[in-house]
């Protein structure tokens, strides 16, 4: 790192999950994958349970930085109640929600250059009232931005992928999908890869919706009414972009080499590609908003929470994904 | 092979494509791959415009397997008009045709163990007033077999999919997506895997058709009221299966060695994975019908033909795959 960056902010999500074990390994793996500092943000007992190595709980955030090296640095959520690690609970799902406040928080303010944040259960945090489709969304209102203006972009170390629809059951894809959908998502696409991963001319492969892409309509018309229409829009603005494309093709390694993120039309079309080839190093990224976001593409994973057998690469690759943004926004 | 089996009958698929340079390159190939006795169906001319390799134009197709140690032996196709390698006309499509009709016959005859198809271009086909999806709906028929009872495998070295809706518009899988469907696809599936590929008791593991297979409801319905009722009847008839699992967990490595084949429930779920992996070797094969039936899982590549450059390894693989099919029937 070139110029100095605040830490960042880790929500560790769960505390039943394998999210504070995880970060406790990233801590743990600190010098060797040369990791930006970083500072927890949840509850202390759900890190011990699972962990032995040292922890700083933090009078003051900005004391981060300093500890460090020498602890894993935490800011300890109030009254998050019982935590049982493989255990859900609605406390846990308070302590989940409160950490990720935090971590907006302390971003927005800049006393964290970026947040990363740990797996969530939804179920549980539908049931003590969240009401968003997922943490992207509630960080993007708390940003002040559209959920429309930012882009889920999944990355590995050979794939970047990003679904235009996300959690929308797939018989209203088709019913979702728009050319403005479409455009509104690769011109955040464009923007973030120039501005978080320093690529100053990105080429987009934009995936059709139906087998082989339509055949020229013969099995559906959507490339020719919504899609094309879009990249016509994004060519026309400088964009260098191909498709739409028949989406099987797309993905094995020649293809991979010809764009720097795929634009896909629904969740799955995103997701099996980049998981069948980066399931255990995939980072989650969120494009368009004020502030650096990143979480590794994996769940609470509840079944093996506290057996010390969880990967951290993907909160590794997260962590590290979160400090070169952030540098390269510093530096911009 | 520890029977003699009849020779595969190889349609080349349309002329102008790399269906004949790849099959020549299988049979230069056939020593180092040890691959099956197989005989051509096809235009000569189509052959010797791209290869300069012995091929000699059987009087009988009985006399292949005399022949094939010493030369490609082709079944001519009455009166193909004209052709250019990379340059498709409708004289091509009608000996593609041709070419598919005969194989089917010499096989239903018993003078084929199995049939092996080239890539043709539906556009082309359907110019010519082909009225089915594709090359496997028409085997079918001329097999007696209806279309809904005959499954689309691909089939690579780790990972076999099908897609329980095959060419379907995006918009129209949830309405064509039925219990019965689902359980007609998976009996054939368990079937072949006896019959074909020796899998005395075949795993089978079922995706979801919404992202996260639908959140328990959240997502969409379909899992819980058409996917998981089909599971239901096949777990009690005996069938080995899990699911609906959320689709884009279902394809890294160690996913894949927990089942034989995964059910997909549209196009590019199925096609995805296989292709992303399995890009250069993946073999498709049709499973339900009363004959053996392959093809390389690729399409005519008309910009690459005539060049040498295409690669035969999805069509060595395809051969194989028929050879050690026709030889378990043979064999049972």
């Amino acid at each position: 790192m070139s110029v100095p960056i605040a830490p960042l902010a880790i929500a560790l999500g769960d505390p039943a999950g394998i999210g504070p074990e995880i970060v406790a390994a990233a801590w743990d793996a600190r010098r060797t994958q040369r990791l930006p500092p970083f500072f927890a943000i949840g509850d202390l007992r759900s890190i011990k349970a699972v962990w032995s190595g040292p922890i700083v709980v933090l009078g003051s955030p900005g004391d981060a930085a300093a500890m460090f090296p020498h602890a894993l640095p935490l800011v300890q959520v109030d009254d998050p109640g019982e935590i049982v690690p493989g255990t859900p609970n609605l406390a846990g799902a308070r302590c989940a929600l409160d950490s990720l406040e935090i971590a907006v928080g302390l971003c927005r303010a800049g006393t964290a250059a970026g947040i990363v944040t740990g797996p969530v259960s939804k179920a549980q945090l539908y049931a003590i009232g969240f009401t968003y489709p997922g943490q992207t969304e509630f960080i993007a209102e708390r940003c002040g931005i559209a959920a429309a203006n930012v882009a889920m972009m999944l990355a590995g170390p050979s794939l970047r992928t990003v679904p235009v629809t996300i959690h929308t059951p797939l018989a209203q894809v088709p019913a979702v999908l728009t050319t403005e959908l479409i455009v509104a998502r690769c011109r955040v696409v464009v923007r973030g890869l120039q501005r978080d991963f320093g690529i100053a001319a990105p080429r987009l492969a934009v995936a059709g919706l139906n087998p082989h892409a339509g055949e020229n309509g013969t099995l559906g018309r959507q490339e020719i009414d919504i899609i094309t229409p879009a990249i016509d829009i994004l060519r026309a603005e400088g964009v260098d972009i191909t498709g739409p494309l028949s989406a099987d093709g797309m993905f094995h390694p020649a293809a991979r080499a010809r764009y720097d993120a795929a634009i896909c039309m629904y969740h799955d079309q995103a997701l099996i590609p980049l998981k069948t080839i980066h399931f255990d190093d995939g980072v989650n990224i969120t494009l368009g908003l004020p502030i650096v976001r990143t979480s590794p593409d994996h769940g609470t994973a509840f079944g093996l929470a506290g057996r010390g057998e969880a990967s951290p690469a993907a909160m590794i690759a997260a962590i590290r994904m979160a400090g070169e943004a952030a540098l390269r926004r510093a530096e911009a």
